[in-house]
């Protein structure tokens, strides 16, 4: 297009329109100019600041108003066409499309937090809040922090990890998949949990019955999304995993709960809500029980499978903390004994080697692993398959079990660490039974230490400790808290535990 | 434990049980063999084989049996005795505990898929399975794949990407993170995606107008969760993108379906449904609607936002395609003007990166994003936020950049090649409308050619092709595929319709 010839044209639009001002020029943005032009006249259209039908300045004419060069304007001008915001007349020049509705005059390019102020339309996403959720997102952390329970990615094997995955992803067997064949994980890693899962947890399956997920949390998500129906009853701890009960609190289930003591869930407790009611679903975390971290006995794991057969209802075994068991080996896991296809078995490497790393797995009959997988594809589509390739080389190798046993050995002493200073040092205000196993310490703190006011008070000493609010609601619970002792070495943990250590003192 | 001194407890037991069988021992185990003594006589007392107050052998006398080493045997019923499966009767030896409830016998390690045959409890989790999804766990793919349009992640910068990852895996900063504090991703993420949206899409945001998901699955599924309820009316394009119907049906959203042209979808249309119910949502692909591949005219996004108003429904603009446009540059989004908050923007790096790499991104208003990270940490909990850090700065260093232009100029010709083949080859049984962007073309076989046959005999000459069965249901669309040119590069692609042709003129 070229509008050197029709000079008439020119004036009146200029005149009309600012085009210095309206059409400004980034010269430090990487967005090229020809490109700014473009979207500026395409936001004044918009405004209604310009009309269709108008006539645009000549390139020459514009180029001199803006200081650039002509073929800058050209280029702009053939952006416009190509999207069809303007028309070409011959002989006369561009022109805004004539076919474009009219708007009333309204600025796109507001303030910050413009446009995206306040969602005006449908109201039905305002979702109960009642279970708070920390979530501080930009906010860097303190220098210390004692969590929930999670691992040391520093004892992780994240650069063997990182080499495969480099070196798989250049593969062609990377790429070559057929498309929609991996919302059930990588088939590699589904065949080398096969083996690892009968080695360490005595599970007897094949691939068609595990599936990978991003994670626990979405296991206990997909699982429970098949199992329940808005109104349905599931039996859960008391307290329990509050993510989880917002799991089935979101998907319109019931919750039952029932008492939690020493040796895990009390079975006669399920079996009196079984007679009460019919139950769909028992939610049960047998090692390290979240948040009080017990131990479900043996023979309460036996009563349970019998439980499950009697009133036919369907358990979850969320045994994301298997790995990490001290005092023995770890107790095999419901799924591992005669349950009849109603035990769905959920574990998670986020929580065995590092949370950043997103895989975990279900194990459930082929039929439930097949609708589970058409859920995982709705929800999330895929697995990053090369990251689990990747795994599935370290676990067949043995860098993963040696990684295990070298974790568990620094984790056994960093409980031992933490329980001397709470016994030595907060004798009377923090009391706990020791764990079996897991990566935390369920620590109840003498009420005259309101937990809130002493994450306060730390959190301005470079110390973060959760005030226990997921765990209120539970009367004997609200001064409550899990110590995780895994993320920190032995010299952090006693930094962190003198500065928790000022701050109680400083208050009596 | 030492059982040395009690002979005359052993005979008994031991001619009342083959131990030698049942404790079978595999020595090429990597399960050390104490705890497969352990867990074997763990699963002979399940089993029912041996009651709870039997005695136990003697260890030296279990040693000789077994052949092993005595002190193996001690660790087995010392591990016994930490699970609680035996107790130790002081002067007597080790018994079987007497607390265990007595069960039917019954064999735990049954022949494979054994207590995975089948699912028993539950019935609720038979979900519809109307819209089939091609998926075959552990099948490797054939020698060439005409997918449905994806990335090739050979052109990508997973090095780079792979070194960010590493360097950032060790550092401090990766792991000091408050718990719960990632659920809307990596704020270094969010915080790049604000200058990058806005440089690349005129989106005047801040950051807490952002978050990440595991892709744009996912972003569907958290903005649709949040804004249906069972019964609420969505539009949806006719064809639209069968994930995200499966998404609005699993919600019992009621599907709305209008015409899709080649200007995108028919507007005249929306607006007479409009009229006739209260639309909650519509769902729109501006760039290359899929299937179609027909990009949204600038006057029907205007028209669009003012239905948005006028009628006060919500929109999810999926963009994913937006990256991937030849002809001109993208169109602006709907969420760059003035919607007042109607607008959800969905994009994700699997489509402009690589599909392995799950990183997906919404961009809402700033109380709709906070409702969208508590929904996302229920059914996901977080991100790898080392891995969107990693993203973060290959974004802002101009990596990212740089590999798109030169991803656009391969697709580009990618997409002249397929082109000129089914012009030259295959004229007369493909046709179709050349598409301004994405990663695939819209190509309706001829009535004569059956895909599913095609299907069937390209699959056994190494060429995967789709049968098209994601398209039926809309009369026009029986035998049409959506025909991906970015994966293969133009050898690739010449070998592929080659097989093609020959599998096609076989057939005349």
């Amino acid at each position: 297009m070229d509008y050197l010839y029709y000079p008439d044209l020119k004036n009146r639009v200029v005149q009309m329109l600012p085009f210095t001002t309206l059409l400004s020029i980034d010269k430090e943005s990487p967005q090229p100019i020809f490109l700014q032009i473009a979207n500026n006249v395409v936001n004044i259209i918009r405004e209604g600041q310009i009309k269709p039908g108008t006539m645009l300045p000549g390139t020459r004419e514009l180029a001199k108003l803006l200081n650039i060069h002509r073929k800058t304007v050209i280029a702009a001008y053939d952006e416009l066409y190509a999207q069809s915001w303007i028309e070409v007349i011959p002989r006369k020049g561009a022109m805004i499309a004539q076919n474009l509705p009219d708007l009333k005059p309204q600025r796109w390019n507001e303030p910050r937090s413009g446009s995206y102020g306040e969602f005006l339309a449908a109201p039905f996403y305002q979702m109960e809040t009642h279970t708070p959720i920390v979530s501080v997102p930009g906010l860097r952390s303190p220098e210390f922090i004692i969590d929930g329970g999670y691992p040391d990615s520093r004892l992780a094997p994240l650069d063997l990890l990182n080499r495969e995955y480099r070196s798989r992803s250049k593969l062609a067997s990377a790429r070559k998949w057929l498309p929609g064949s991996l919302g059930g994980g990588s088939p590699l890693l589904r065949e080398a949990l096969v083996a690892y899962l009968l080695e360490s947890r005595g599970l007897n399956i094949e691939a068609q019955h595990t599936m990978t997920t991003h994670g626990a949390q979405m296991s206990i998500y997909i699982a429970a999304s098949l199992l329940l129906q808005a109104g349905d009853a599931v039996i859960v701890g008391d307290p329990s995993y509050f993510m989880a009960n917002m799991v089935f609190e979101k998907l319109g289930a019931r919750l039952v709960k029932v008492p939690v003591d020493a040796w895990g869930m009390d079975m006669d407790a399920v079996e009196q809500a079984c007679k009460k009611q019919q139950i769909n679903v028992l939610y049960v975390i047998p090692h390290h029980h979240h948040p009080t971290t017990v131990t479900l006995s043996p023979q309460r794991r036996m009563r349970l499978l019998e439980l499950s057969r009697k009133y036919n209802f369907a358990i979850i075994e969320d045994d994301y903390d298997y790995e990490f068991h001290y005092n023995s080996a770890p107790y095999l896991p419901l799924a591992s004994s005669q349950h009849e296809g109603r035990v769905i078995y959920i574990g998670s490497f986020s929580k065995s080697i590092a949370s950043s790393i997103r895989i975990g797995f279900m194990v459930a009959p082929a039929d439930f692993i097949r609708q589970a997988i058409q859920m995982r594809m709705i929800i999330d589509l895929r697995a990053d398959h090369v990251l689990e390739d990747a795994l599935a080389a370290l676990i067949q190798n043995g860098d993963i079990g040696r990684y295990l046993k070298k974790a568990n050995k620094a984790y056994f002493d960093r409980l031992n660490n933490l329980c001397t200073l709470l016994d030595q040092e907060l004798k009377g205000i923090v009391s706990f039974e020791r764990p079996s196993g897991g990566m935390a310490i369920w620590a109840n703190f003498n009420e005259a230490y309101p937990l809130a006011k002493v994450a306060d008070a730390a959190i301005s000493k470079g110390l973060y400790i959760s005030s226990g609010i997921h765990y209120h609601g539970n009367p004997q619970h609200n001064n409550s808290i899990r110590m995780g002792f895994a993320t920190m070495n032995i010299a952090e943990m006693n930094a962190a535990i003198e500065i928790l250590c000022k701050v109680l003192k400083a208050k009596i």
